[in-house]
C-alpha cells in the first residue's frame, strides 16, 4: 500500500475511532445529566462494553502496520505538517493501547461507573470508610495500567502521560514545589480583610435568571449555542460530542451568585477551546487539544483573568444589576469586584479562590502519588488530607466530606489528572500575558463588550494548532517562555494586591 | 462446544448486542430530546457507524454456529421453554440480519438521520417538494432490504416482519378492511354534537402544573420515575435505555390540556411494558415485546380504555380541578368526560379521536405500500394523501404540513411500522375486555386509585411472557381469539355511545 492511501486509512480510522468515542461521550453526558438512578448498572455495562470496543479498535495491530507504512515516507518529512503531527501523535496512542489488556480497560471502565455511584453514597453519608475498597480497587487498576503501558521513572509517569503527554512527574514537582513555596505566605499576605462584604453575593438570585444571563454573557464570549448546550449537573464539565456538538454542564445556586457564574466562565473556556478546534481535522490529533493542562489553561483564563477582571464587569456590571435588582441595588462595582476577588483559604477546592487553588491542587497532587506508590494506604487517606489543610492552608475539614471526598475524579480513575488544574493556571497567565503585549489594553476592549481580540489571539495561537506540539511546547513558542510558575505568581500579586485597593476610574 | 455453553455464550453475545444497541437508543433519545442542531451531521455518522457494528455483530457467522449446536438439543425440547423461545427467536433474527448486505444497513441508519431532519425542515416551510427526494431514496432502500432478507408474497411482508413478527400483509389487509368498512359509518354516527363545549380544555393549563400532574399520575398508575423519565421532546416517544432506565419524552400544550395529557398515558403505557419486563431475561428474546403492535396495544389501552373512563377521573378529576382551579372550576366531571371522549374527525392523526384514528392508519398503511410497491410515485403523495382523506374522514388538509408530512415515521425509514398501530388497538380491545372478565368491576377500582390489579393482570399475561408467543398467538392465548376487529368496533360504540349520555352515579 502506498503511503498516501495507507495515511488516508488511518486518518479514517482515527476519525471512526473518535466518532465512537463520542457515543461513549453521551453515556458519560447523559450519566451526569439526566439519567435515572436505575439506569445505573446497565450504563456501567454500555461504558465497559464501549471501552472493549475502542480498544479493540485502537489496539488493532493493522493500525500499527499503516503507521508503518507511512513512518519514513516523504509524507511525513516535515515534522510540523499535518500528516507528520498526526502519524506522531496516533502511532503514540497506539503503542499505549496495544500495551493495554482489554481486561483491565474494561474492568477499568465498569469500576468508573459504579465507584463514582459510590463516592456520591459515601459522600452523602460523610464518611470515607464504604468508598475506600473503592478506592484501593481504583489505585490497584492505575498501577495494573502503569505496569502495562511502561514508565520512565515511576508509575506516575504513566499516569500523568494519559492526561498531560510529555509531561513528567519531576518536572510537575518542580512546578508544584515553586508555587506551594511562594503560595504559602502569599495566600496569608493577600487574604481579604473581614470588612469586604461577600454575603452580598449570598442574596436570592433566581435561578432562571442566572441561567438566562449566564447563557447571554457565553454568548457574548463567543460560544455559540446552535453548536452546543448548557445544562445542568452535580458537577459541571464541558463535554465534545461531536465538532458541531459542544456541551457545558453548570450547577446553579440560588444564593450563591458567584459560584455558580464563575463555573460557567470556566466550562465556556472549555468549550471556547472545543469550538475553536479545526473542524476540518475533526478525529484527528491535529484536531485535538494536545493535553488537559491546556485545556484547563482555557477555562482558567477566561475564568480568572477575563471573568474577574474590572473591564469585564464594566460591560457586565450594569446588566447584571438590571436583572437581580433587588440583590444588587445598593451594591456599587467596586464593590461587587472586591468580593469576586476576594481571597479566604477554605476546605473547598471548588469554592477556592483563585490565589488558594493552587495549594489544593499540590496537596491532591502529593496524595495521590503516595497512594499510587504505596507510601500511603488508601484507608489513611482522611487523616492525611486533614494534616495537609492543616499545613498548607491553615483550615480543617470538619469531616470526610468537606475532606476527601469533595472531588469525583479519583472515584471515576482519574489518577494523574490534578496537577493538570495547576499547570493549566500556569499555561493561562503566560499565555494572558502574551496577548496582552501582543493586542493592548484588553479591558479596554471587555468594558466595550468586545472579546473577540483576544478569542481571535487564542483561536490563531493554542485552539487551531491541534496537537502540533506538546502544550509545554506550545506555551513556549507562544509565550517565548517554557512553562514557569514566575508569571502566574506575579499576576496573582499584581491582580490580587490591586483587588484590594479601590478601583480606579 | 456442548449446547448447554453454546447456550450461555449465545445469551452472553445477545445481552452483549442488547447493551450495544441501548448506546445507539441513546443516541437516538438524546436527538430526540436535546441535541443541538449542529451535532446532526456527527449524529448521522455516529448512528451509521454503531448500526455497522451492530450489524457485523449480529451477523457473525460465529452467531449461526452456536444456534446449530444448541437447535435440536434437549435445551430445548421443550418449545415454550425459555431456551426455546431465545434460540427460536434469536435465530429469526440472525437470518434477517446475516441477509442485510452491511453497507446497506449503513447506510439507512445514515439516511435516517439526515432524512429526518429534512423533514422537519419540509415540515416548517409546509412543502413536500424538498422532502420527495428523501422519501424517494428511503422507498429504494426499503425495496433493496426486503429484496435482501426474502418475503413470501410481497416486499411489504418484509416490511411487517420487522416490526411484527409473524404478521403478512393479507393478515393486515384483511384486519384494516373489517375496520374501514365499519369505521366510516360508524365516525359519522358517533360525531359529537356541537354543543359539548371542547374549548373548555383549550384554556390556560400552565405547562409546569402539567408536568407535576401528569408525573403523579404516571406514578400512581405504576410508572416507576427511579427506573425511567419524563421529558420533553417535539415528538413524544418512550425508549428502553437499560432494565431500569426506560424514558418517556412527551410535549405539554398550554392551552390544550388533552393533547398533552393523553399523549403522556399514552407513553406511560408503552413505558410500564417495559418496565414490566423480565429483567432476568434483560437482552434475550424473553425479556423483549413480541412485537410494536403488542407494545401500541398497551399504550392504546392506558391511553383510551383507562384513561378516558369514568372510573378513572372519578379518582383523579378533583385533583386536577385542584391544580387547574382557574380553568376548570366552572365544569363538571360529566362535562368534562364528554369532551375528552369527543368523536370529531380531522386531518391529523396525532389529535385524532379514538373512534377515527383508525382511518388515519389505513390511509398510511394503503399508502406506503402503494409507494413500496412503486404503484403510487412518491411525487404524487401529497394528492394520494388528500384524497384518501376525502374519502374516509370528509376533510381536506389545508397543506402539506397538516396533510402528508404531519409524521415523521417514513423519514426515519421507518416502512411497515404504521398498521401496528392499528394492530395495538384491536389487541388492546380483545385484552381489556379479557381483563375485565377477569378481574370484575376495573372502573371501581380506578375510581379508588388503584390500577394495581390491571397491571398485575397485564403483567402477567403480556409484559411478563416476553417473545414466548407471537403477538397474535398471545392475544388469542390470553383472550381466546384471534385478533379481530370486532371487540375494538363493540368497544368503541360502547364506550362512545355511551359518552353522548350523561353520566349515572
Amino acid at each position: 500500500m502506498r503511503p498516501d492511501h495507507a495515511y488516508q486509512e488511518l486518518i479514517r480510522l482515527a476519525r471512526e475511532e473518535t466518532v465512537l468515542a463520542s457515543c461513549s461521550d453521551l453515556l458519560e453526558w447523559d450519566e451526569e445529566t439526566f439519567m435515572p438512578r436505575g439506569g445505573l448498572e446497565n450504563r456501567a455495562e454500555q461504558m465497559a462494553l464501549m471501552a472493549g470496543i475502542l480498544h479493540d479498535r485502537g489496539s488493532d495491530p493493522r493500525f500499527g502496520d499503516l503507521l508503518g507504512r507511512v513512518e519514513g515516507s516523504d509524507l511525513v518529512a516535515d515534522p510540523e505538517s499535518p500528516a507528520a503531527v498526526n502519524v506522531r501523535e496516533l502511532r503514540r496512542e497506539y503503542e499505549r493501547e496495544r500495551r493495554l489488556p482489554k481486561a483491565l480497560v474494561e474492568e477499568s471502565a465498569r469500576v468508573a461507573t459504579m465507584a463514582a455511584q459510590a463516592w456520591v453514597d459515601a459522600r452523602e453519608a460523610r464518611d470515607f470508610t464504604p468508598f475506600a475498597p473503592w478506592l484501593e480497587r481504583i489505585m490497584a487498576l492505575a498501577r495494573d495500567e502503569a505496569d502495562a503501558v511502561g514508565f520512565a521513572e515511576t508509575r506516575y509517569d504513566a499516569m500523568l502521560e494519559d492526561y498531560e503527554p510529555g509531561m513528567t512527574t519531576s518536572r510537575v514537582t518542580a512546578l508544584l514545589d515553586g508555587l506551594k513555596r511562594d503560595l504559602v505566605p502569599l495566600v496569608a499576605e493577600l487574604t481579604t480583610p473581614a470588612s469586604v462584604p461577600a454575603h452580598v453575593l449570598r442574596r436570592e438570585f433566581p435561578i432562571d435568571r442566572q441561567k438566562l444571563f449566564g447563557e447571554a454573557v457565553a454568548s457574548t464570549l463567543g460560544f455559540d449555542l446552535e453548536r452546543g448546550r448548557i445544562d445542568v449537573a452535580h458537577h459541571p464539565f464541558c463535554t465534545t460530542l461531536g465538532p458541531g456538538d459542544i456541551r457545558i454542564a453548570v450547577r446553579w445556586h440560588r444564593r450563591n451568585f458567584a459560584l455558580g457564574f464563575f463555573v460557567l466562565l470556566h466550562e465556556v473556556g472549555h468549550g471556547l477551546y472545543d469550538q475553536g478546534l479545526d473542524p476540518a481535522h475533526y478525529g484527528a490529533p491535529m484536531g485535538e487539544a494536545p493535553s488537559l493542562g491546556l485545556h484547563e489553561s482555557q477555562s482558567r483564563l477566561w475564568e480568572n483573568m477575563v471573568g474577574r477582571s474590572l473591564g469585564f464587569w464594566k460591560q457586565f456590571f450594569p446588566r447584571l444589576k438590571n436583572v437581580f435588582h433587588e440583590a444588587l441595588h445598593d451594591i456599587s462595582l467596586d464593590t461587587f469586584r472586591q468580593v469576586i476577588n476576594r481571597v479566604a483559604p477554605g476546605a473547598n477546592r471548588g469554592r477556592a479562590d483563585e490565589v488558594s487553588y493552587n495549594l489544593h491542587i499540590v496537596i491532591r497532587t502529593e496524595l495521590e502519588q503516595a497512594m499510587l506508590s504505596g507510601d500511603l494506604p488508601v484507608r489513611d487517606l482522611p487523616g492525611a488530607w486533614n494534616e495537609a489543610y492543616r499545613r498548607y492552608l491553615g483550615v480543617t475539614p470538619k469531616d470526610d466530606a468537606e475532606g476527601c471526598l469533595q472531588d469525583g475524579h479519583w472515584s471515576e480513575g482519574m489518577i494523574g489528572y490534578f496537577p493538570t488544574y495547576a499547570l493549566g493556571n500556569v499555561y493561562a497567565a503566560q499565555l494572558y500575558d502574551r496577548a496582552e503585549k501582543d493586542l493592548g489594553d484588553l479591558e479596554g476592549a471587555f468594558a466595550e463588550g468586545d472579546f473577540s481580540g483576544l478569542l481571535g489571539w487564542l483561536r490563531d495561537r493554542v485552539h487551531r494548532r491541534g496537537q502540533r506540539w506538546s502544550a509545554a511546547e506550545l506555551v513556549e513558542r507562544a509565550t517565548g517562555s517554557p512553562p514557569t510558575p514566575g508569571p502566574l505568581l506575579a499576576s496573582l500579586r499584581r491582580r490580587y494586591g490591586r483587588a484590594a485597593a479601590p478601583a480606579v476610574g
